[in-house]
């Protein structure tokens, strides 16, 4: 068969599934769910040996060693996908809930019922973990999956996708409701975002490059993330303490996610009150720091920002600093350079707070907190398939409600229009 | 100026207005609205004048006098576009609500805020009032509009957008906050549904070569609705008179109409109770009857329906009919045909009637009621800016809300991440 009518094929059959998913009810889907991580940790070994056979020929294709660290399935990397299993299984179902149910003047009543968006394709990097927390998800839900990982993997992901296969069965549900595509032809990405028959949305989850290309590509909606360009606003009302455990915070406690701060803005006037604190906890932790020419002028290790480090997503130990002359000037800076992603000020000012939260147009908007808090877990969500910088759908971290739509229902008694 | 650098132009203004128009509150909102409706009201004079050349071009260029009529200003329909922007002004204000606001483990309160998506292109028929429903909408949910009528409304359009202009000075908004398209180049609306650097959502309202077309070339998402192929299921547990009342409402009340019944599917067992009687109905009202072989066995004026007639949207008196086994086949047509607008079960069985309700998977799905109610107003959204048959963001009536988003909010007080 080749990859167009493989793929068709794989799309076809997960459409089916995804009716009958779509009405499978809470128990029996929690039951797959615990069902696969039961077959996870029973077949840990044969897990250890597909996945060495990845770790082999990553190696011999002399892959990055970071890559190849992403790679292994060790027994904490298992553990932690029987664990979010697990956590997934406890999470409310939100398929079928039905809200607003309100009579109208017509004596119908209408109201909103919660459902599954269909077929989920998914596209991600080599990251066998993926495949798990992907299909939980998806499952939990009430949408069928397709889900396509990175080629390095694909012996890791067979056995992953065998488990799954297993817990299906063992749960009754079908075993189309999650496939993994068994081909590391290039070609199966390129016909899986334009099988707009029998996909409904898709979710890429990698780097910048990934899912820029199948954005651009793709015929079929897609729920994206792309930069994650942060920033903290210090507003001349802020609490010094707060401000500078924020800022060193929302910069340094992990450089390499998207809700990392890239940008801070400072008030003037309260600059020379945490720029020079502030230069020695960077320095400290190793953060390169370009800052604006007053910047520089405080904090002796900055060197001078670019124009286009304004609009760089370092995701490394380092930090662009502007000073600004009031709030207006700091949203007017995030207007202009933000990616949408997540913003922060501090300030005790009751009426500057209300402004931030409500003129700046990003996917989360803080007082007082650290940017690192954008997260699905941290949000209540439970689990996350990515965080959105789209304002159609779903917007911000996307956990269970962003992979279901709502349906409008109407009861009635033999209502006619008039 | 040419083509593409004055849509450029509209495009960056929309945006600035917009910015502002975020902001605004709900009574600068509604300040725009009646003044808006005021300028209609005293300029009645002027808005004839100007939709007599439309007229006058549209009968030299020999135009179809439906569409001549659909064209047409008449007193009454300026009355109805002064009364819709009364109606708008008197909705809630979606914009800035807050929910789901809550207390997290960490120490954070997490929320969600309503908020506008920014700017909104809508590409429409000669039709003037849509100038005036669809500004009124956009304006409500703090969104600025970019607005491009069919060229042969171009002067009636015209002269709307300076009453519009009028309006929002009077109510100190941006009069950049609307923009009516002032050239009827085709060429402006390729540029519209490709401005993704200052439009957020395409909203194109009209016939179905237009949505499809525009959908296909839209680099910008598109809140789009194609086909209603509705259907309307009598089972066999269905109340005799409330299914004849209804099937007869769904197909006759009107015709042109998205939401109109375009076939009908009957359960076997109670054909012969309900198809003569329905067949003398039909017949009465001129309605075509194109049935499977066991329908045209008992209708005697129902010709054979060919199989693309299930895939048909007639939008006329012609109804498809086929007689079914029982739920399981209905839902199964459904699922093959339907255009996931609207369906309708007529039965007196509870657990039909919530098999049918979670199970068929269309915008609007209905008990004993009639097909005709899927519609903004019905639905108590006020105002109804399309009916959307995607599954992403909005689907079905699109209301005010449609227009809106989520942003996410946190509030902390110094909260790092751990």
């Amino acid at each position: 068969m080749n990859i167009k009518d493989y793929m068709i094929s794989l799309g076809q059959q997960a459409k089916v599934a995804g009716r009958e998913l779509s009405r499978a009810d809470s128990g029996k889907k929690n039951a797959a769910l615990l069902a696969i991580a039961e077959q996870l940790a029973s077949q840990a070994d044969y897990l250890a040996k597909e996945n060495a056979k990845d770790i082999q020929a990553g190696k011999e294709k002399g892959l990055d060693p970071a890559l190849i660290d992403r790679l292994e399935l060790t027994p904490a990397r298992i553990q932690a996908m029987i664990d979010g299993l697990q956590e997934v299984a406890a999470l409310p179902d939100p398929i079928g809930a039905i809200s607003n149910l309100n009579y109208r003047p017509s004596g119908i009543q209408v109201g909103q019922m919660r459902v599954p968006l269909g077929v989920i394709g998914i596209i991600y990097e080599s990251r066998p973990n993926v495949t798990v927390d992907a299909a939980a998800l998806c499952l939990k839900s009430g949408n069928a999956c397709i889900l396509r990982g990175g080629s390095e993997s694909i012996h890791s992901n067979q056995a992953i996708a065998r488990c799954i296969e297993q817990g299906l069965t063992v749960a009754g549900l079908p075993v189309e409701s999650v496939q993994v595509v068994a081909t590391t032809d290039r070609e199966a990405v390129g016909e899986l975002i334009t099988l707009s028959a029998y996909v409904d949305v898709i979710v890429p989850r990698g780097g910048k490059s990934l899912i820029a290309r199948i954005s651009k590509e793709a015929t079929i909606p897609v729920i994206k993330h792309l930069d994650g360009i942060c920033h903290v606003y210090i507003d001349a009302t802020a609490d010094i303490e707060k401000a500078i455990n924020i800022a060193v915070n929302a910069k340094t406690h992990r450089y390499g996610v998207c809700n990392a701060m890239e940008t801070l803005l400072v008030a003037e006037s309260i600059a020379m009150q945490v720029l020079p604190e502030l230069a020695k906890k960077y320095k400290t932790a190793g953060v390169e720091l370009r800052g604006c020419l007053k910047t520089c002028s405080i904090m002796p290790d900055c060197i001078r920002a670019a124009e286009e480090d304004w609009a760089t997503e370092y995701l490394a130990p380092i930090l662009s600093i502007k000073i600004v002359a009031d709030i207006d000037e700091a949203m007017m800076h995030i207007s202009e350079f933000s990616s949408g992603h997540t913003e922060s000020i501090i300030t005790e000012n009751y009426t500057l707070a209300r402004r931030f939260l409500r003129e700046v147009d990003s996917s989360s908007v803080m007082i007082n907190a650290s940017t690192r808090f954008a997260d699905g877990f941290e949000y209540g969500l439970g689990a996350e398939i990515g965080i959105s910088t789209d304002k159609l759908h779903a917007r911000g971290p996307v956990g269970l409600e962003g992979l279901t739509s709502l349906k409008y229902i109407v009861l009635g008694d033999g209502h006619i229009r008039q």
